[in-house]
Formats: C-alpha cells, structure tokens, sequence
C-alpha cells in the first residue's frame, strides 16, 4: 500500500528509513549491531514511540545473533545487557520498554533448547510485535471512526503516521480511516518545532494518500481554531500515566490549551503499550531534554546569535483535563482515566 | 547606549538596519526612494509597529524631497500619493497609518510659504515621531515597573526591543527598565516562527544587555510554565481594537492562552499610537497572510515537500479577556477596555 517502510527486518538485518533526510531523500539503512541502533534511536533516524519499540525489539533480535553464545545463559546474559543499553537510548516513550520487556520476558522464561533456537524466538517475538503494531493502529482508528464528523477538520501536532509506527498511523491513522471511510476530511498540521516532524514527515504522508492539508506554524493552532474552525484535535503519544495525564511531542500540551478554549475535542490516539500504569501522573514521567542544537540550528544554518542559551524539551506532558477522550486498539477511554485506563488494559490482557 | 540602530536620517537619506540578516551580519542600507521604503517595509528589512511607522514617516521626508514640486499643491498631492503606496506596504499594524496619517495631517493644513519650506516640516515631522517613540518606550517600562515581581521570570514573544521601535524597545522595554533598576530578572524567548524574531533579534539584543535568557520553541510555552514557572508574559501589538482585542505577532494568542491556563499575568506594551478606537474589535483588524516560502523554506533550505500547502498568517489577535492589563506611555489599561482605552487616549491628547 505505502511504498515506503519505517522498519524491516531484511536478510537478518534491520532495516530502518532514515527520517532526518526526509522528504527530501528516501534512505534507507540496515544495522547488524544493536548498538548502532540505539545511536539510530537517539539520533532519530527512526522516532515515533511505537517505531522506536519495534526497532528496540528488532535491536534484541541483533544482539541473540551478534552474540554467538555458547550456552542458553550466556545468551541470556548478553540479551539483558543488550537491553539495558537499548532502553538507555530514549527516555520518554514508554513504548520502548515496553517492547523490550515483552521480549526479555521471553527470553527469561525460556524454554528453548540452544542458544539458536532462543535467538529464533526472540527474533519472532520482535516481529510479532511489529505485526500487531499495524493492526493495532487500524483498530485505533476504526474505533475513532465514530468520534469524526462529516466533513471533518482535524488538527494534528508532529507526526503519527506509517513513519512514528511500523505501518499505518496512530492519530495518522484516525485520519487515514476517516479518509477510507469516505468521510470529507481535511488536516492543519502543525510543523513542530524544533525537528519539524509536521512539515518533514506529516505533510510528505498526507500527499502520498491524497489528503488535502495545510501546514502552518504551531503558534498558528488558536488563530486556526478562531477564525477557520476545527472539529477535532488529533495526536499521538509517547507514555500515558494512570492518571490520563499524556507525555507527547513539545507543543502538544499548547495545542490542547487552544482546543479547550475553542470547545474543540482533544484525542489522544494511544496503543495500550504506551499507557503506563505504573506512572502514577505526568510529573512522574522522566521529560527528555536534547541539544540546543535542534532549536539554534536549521539545516546547516545558525539562526541564533552565537552563543545563544537554549531550552530544548523534546515532550510536554498534557494534563488529563485536558483530553477529552484517549483512543486505544481496545476501545474508547473517557475520563476518570483512573478507571478507564485499567479497564483498557485488562480487556487487552484477556484478549 | 546601543551599538546599533533600527533607522535614522543621515545626509538626507534613511538609513534602515537590514533585520534579515541579523544576528549573523549588521549591515545598513540606505534609501532615497519612498517606494523602496514601502518595499523595505514589505520585506522586512525593517519590522515592528513602531518601527515601520517612523520609517514610512521618513519615507514621505523622502517623497517631500523627489517631487521636487514647483507649488504646495503639487507638493501635497505628490504627498497624497506616496501616502497611499506606504500605506498599502503592510495591513496589520495600525501605526503605519497612524504616521502616515500624522505627518499629512500637517501636509494637508500647510501654512507653509514654499514647497521647500513644506518639506522641511514633513521632516521635521517624522523626526518628531522618531524622538517620541524613545521616550514613549521608556514610559511604558517605567509605567510597568510596579507590575514586575523581584526576581522576575519573564516570557516574550517575537521582537519588541530596539528593533522593533526606533530605540529602546516596548515589551522587551518593560524588561530593560527592570534590569536597569537592578530586579533580578530572566526572559523565556519564544524563538517565533516562521521568521524567527525571537530567536535571531531578541536573543541578540538580550546578549548585548547582559540580560540572561534561554530559547525556546513556541510550542514550549505551556511547559515553561507548568515546570519552570514564570511571573509575567509581556508581548507587544500591531493594533489593539477599541474592546481591548490585540492583533499581534502569529503566536501571541497561544501564549495568552498558556499564561491563562497557569495563572500567569500576560501583559501588551503598547504606544498609544497602536490602539485604535477606530477598530471597534479583533474581528475588523486585517491579518496580513505571508508568502508560504516564509514557512517552507528556513534560510535557503526548503524543509516541507515539495508543493506543500501552508497557510501563513503574520499575525493573530488575542481577545481582550486574556490580557491583564495594557500598557500605555500614559498609564496602565485595565478592563473594561472600552472604558480604560479612550481615557488613555484622552490623557496623551490634553497632555
């Protein structure tokens, strides 16, 4: 369907599309060493937390063949490390450890025979994860379906597309069923300072599936919503806390303040692996910081004087007042999202 | 004081600092030609309300000077002329048109003897109007000083310091006042897309007055306040409407509605020469839409896709019910504006 792909595992390699040279160049890169990836990770040649889950996972898959253990608990051993370093490369997205749990639970109960036939399963529980990544996303949005007007007028921060996931789009993807569906749709995408994840990545998805947009600035969202109106936010994320309260790209929090002033309804398109229960609320999820760099420099070219002084937050936390419902592959979660949060995630248990 | 300048006469010409190319290279240009001013208003070379409206005044000392008119009413209706076409230059701010409309208000009532006697006094006008922002700007910063908390954590929008104003600065005054009365005070810096203001005009000046600060991107707002805290926005404006509604840098609006949300008390330094009673609210201020380029493309690199749709509006207006008071070289505004504002105005005509 895309003739693009954020990951793949080719030829006991991953392969991962370089977003930093996006849209302008499709690249792509195969690592055979676990810790190139998590370089990849934290340069974010891929990002979007479900994306950086299954390349974490795929990173394990790396690790059980570089390897070349001798013995069950030797690979065991050399998987936690792998872990430890993979889990190390981004702090916010919960989606991250969250894949590598699933797979070191795997491979801390095994019951496999040799070494080979551990590294085999864990390569399969990567690509299981990434498989149900893209189911998950259609049930995302088939779920939202009934939340979008018709026509509808969304407004979208960063990027959630095929690019932040294995395929398809988490609050992407809500727009893409709308489409599908029919549905007259229209997208404001904000461009996303610092890294320009809207006007890099959104914009170039929205053209390949034909979905009329227009990209502005972020500090354009209120004047948007005054003048043109919108009908429906829509972003994706990157942890939720038990609480509802939502880490998501730096200018997500911003956005909600302008849809709660304009009576417009704030989505929040979340896989269940991004909800943490074990964060109790926003102050408790650890806010990533990067270098001054991304917000001094544009291309090759300095904006700021020399020297300027920079606060570069990658995330903002949403308080759950905020949002006005959080949209997972299990169902719609209203507020109190003390209650239905948990709910959520016991119907995906018992799944 | 400065080691720079926004605009001054010289040897009968206007000299304009070129803000396109700051803060990398501080280079003037001169100008002759009224309709290369209306263009420099157009372009850019020079921004900021009070700032465009002394230049369009000196642009009519120019026009006085190319008629080379052989009668006052030839004079006049060149005049009349070169007032439509810097007019036209740019929609938003209303101080354009209010030097415009000051300095042909004595065109238009001459008493003068010859048409070079004529031009003398457009001169003599426009440098009236120079002189005055000065001391307009060091009036609101004192006017606010009492508003201002010990240590005070600021946040700003866009650039209203020297260069926005022909010296001193409006909001960005408020802050020099402050550090100049020895308050201990730190400034937020939205960097201010598309064009950058903040970040390439404001940190720039923030740097020559030792005053310290750090960057950010817009969308980083709600965050600043919600983690780091801050004591006041101060913003400057375009127009402010005769209800208190304030067209102002796109950005301002979602600024105003982050300092709402945390308590924090958004403040628009504004000349008198901004608020037009005319304007009866938000709704009849014109919004200048730029070119998408401004959006698409950061210095010579083009980041969007190609062919992207964008819509760039320069401006927004914040509705009076978010600003907490409006400061004026007269006084403080506090709502209701529609009482406060034309007592203001009052206040300057019998001063």
């Amino acid at each position: 369907m895309s003739t693009y792909f954020t990951l793949d595992w080719i030829d006991g390699k991953l392969r991962l599309l370089d977003q930093r040279r996006l849209p302008h160049e499709l690249i792509y890169l195969d690592y055979e060493d676990y810790h190139q990836v998590a370089e990849a990770i934290r340069d974010m040649v891929v990002r979007g937390a479900p994306a950086i889950g299954a390349a974490a996972a795929y990173g394990l898959a790396l690790a059980a063949q570089q390897a070349q253990a001798g013995s069950i608990a030797e690979l065991q051993s050399r998987l936690e490390e792998a872990a430890l370093v993979l889990g190390e490369s981004r702090p916010t997205a919960v989606n991250l450890s969250w894949a590598l749990a699933r797979v070191m639970r795997r491979v801390r109960t095994a019951a496999a025979l040799s070494p080979a036939a551990l590294a085999a399963e864990v390569l399969a529980e990567a690509q299981a994860i990434a498989a149900e990544d893209v189911q998950v996303n259609r049930s995302i949005g088939l779920n939202a379906l009934p939340l979008v007007p018709d026509p509808a007028v969304f407004i979208h921060h960063c990027n959630t597309g095929t690019l932040a996931t294995v395929g398809y789009g988490t609050a992407l993807g809500i727009i893409r069923v709308a489409h599908e569906a029919g549905r007259k749709v229209f997208v404001y995408v904000d461009e996303t300072r610092p890294r320009l994840q809207g006007a890099r990545l959104t914009a170039w998805e929205l053209q390949q599936l034909g979905i009329p947009h227009a990209v502005i600035v972020d500090g354009a969202s209120g004047w948007v919503m005054s003048t043109r109106g919108a009908d429906l936010s829509v972003v994706g994320c990157d942890r939720v806390a038990a609480n509802g309260d939502t880490a998501n790209k730096i200018g997500t929090f911003n956005l909600a303040l302008a849809a709660r002033a304009h009576g417009v309804p704030f989505y929040v398109a979340a896989p269940t692996s991004t909800i943490d229960l074990s964060t109790p609320d926003g102050k408790a999820i650890p806010i990533e910081m990067r270098t001054a760099r991304e917000v001094t420099h544009i291309g090759g070219e300095q904006v700021t004087p020399a020297g300027a002084e920079v606060l570069n937050p990658a995330f903002d936390v949403t308080p759950a007042e905020y949002i006005t419902a959080i949209i997972t592959e299990a169902g719609v979660a209203y507020p109190p999202y003390e209650i239905s949060l948990p709910a959520m995630l016991g119907r995906v248990e018992q799944a």
